[in-house]
């Protein structure tokens, strides 16, 4: 993480030409990196089926029926933006398997990885990664051409509820387990970097120079959020 | 199944004291035997838990992002069936999880009994049992208080789609596959049996003389659409 920090030093204006000193990191336009409509939503429908492969996981190991209850209302809302986003391609005359095949192996490699030792981590992964990813795409969204822009933008809107439940899952584990903490912040960290490369790779032409620049501050924020999540478990980011 | 076929023999009348013989099976009244809706809806909205988690099972085995992507929509209506039925629940003033919670053990056990050796197995139990336990619960339903009974009936409504994704992606694999089809025709009949054991179980005082008469006709129809359903797989029932 410190990585990503460190490209916010003093030194950073002289690499932004096209950005007056003064200016909001924020202003810099990142969604002129948006992929094509199509890529987009294919990247985007095939996270959210991802993301619900592992809370399908994450229900069958929950401990108790209180938890399998709660968390499959999570995966009910990756389903339906999954469907959603699949909607939209339909609506642009896209085949939602073609869109979505450039993008399957690698997306399901990146939901392997996330899904950790046991079912605290799979929580921590889940919780992590769709904190990051799903900000990350609504914000790319703005992207996208015309009225889909604002359409998907809704799609991916915060789901605090989801996001509370996980995380009062994960409460409950690090206050009932010793050394659960410890192992859940180095876990944390380690999802990050995956989380930001799969980011910075869904982007319009990513080995473009400007892309780099383009992303940083975004990834800033992320970065911010994402330590905002752990502290919040009392994990150090 | 030849079991619960042998019981429509012609000394099946003198069984039914209430009933004259020429009365049409159908009409005996099954509904009388459904039980108090707490009890029915945490029954079946514990059942559409554990059919979603055997899909989110379904989801994470399918071969190809074709299959994936197929089998999530079926697992959303098993989702959206279980949110549903949980609406009802709360709008009785019940909690979810206390009322479910009878039921959980058997039914997540039923769940693991079901999903069999391979993906093929599992596609089987789902379509099997989703085919007999929801035909069941909605013509249970039947006997729910007013408004009641027509809203958990429209919930469980048949899902043609859902059921026409997994048989496509079962035969499938029964043309592929020497030996599949034997060995899914057995899987099948195994899972008869148990299904109509919850089916059973699931009554109002299930112990009572007369719950045996009244379910029997249902069995028999429901016995009927299975062997359809096998047969439409090409499978012997």
């Amino acid at each position: 993480m410190i990585r990503y920090l460190r490209r916010r030093g003093g030194d950073q204006t002289r690499l932004r030409p096209r950005v007056a000193a003064t200016v909001d990191l924020d202003r810099v336009d990142f969604t002129e990196f948006t992929p094509e409509p199509a890529r987009f939503l294919g990247q985007a429908a095939c996270i959210q089926l991802e993301f619900f492969e592992a809370l399908g996981h994450a229900v069958a190991g929950a401990p108790g029926l209180a938890e399998k209850e709660a968390l499959s209302r999570v995966a009910g809302v990756a389903l339906r933006r999954h469907g959603a986003l699949i909607d939209e391609v339909r609506k642009a005359g896209g085949d939602p398997v073609e869109v979505m095949a450039p993008f399957a192996a690698d997306i399901a490699h990146y939901r392997e990885s996330i899904t950790g030792a046991d079912q605290w981590e799979l929580l921590l992964g889940i919780h992590v990664t769709t904190g990051i990813l799903d900000d990350y795409f609504r914000r790319l969204a703005g992207g996208l051409p015309g009225e889909q822009a604002v359409r998907v933008a809704a799609i991916l809107a915060p789901d605090a509820l989801g996001a509370g439940v996980i995380a009062a899952q994960l409460q409950v584990g690090i206050e009932a387990e010793p050394g659960l903490a410890d192992r859940l912040a180095l876990w944390g960290r380690s999802l990050v970097g995956d989380a930001l490369l799969l980011a910075r790779r869904a982007l319009r032409g990513s080995e473009r120079d400007g892309a780099e620049r383009a992303v940083e501050p975004v990834f800033t924020e992320l970065i911010a959020e994402h330590t905002r999540r752990m502290d919040a478990l009392g994990l150090t980011a």
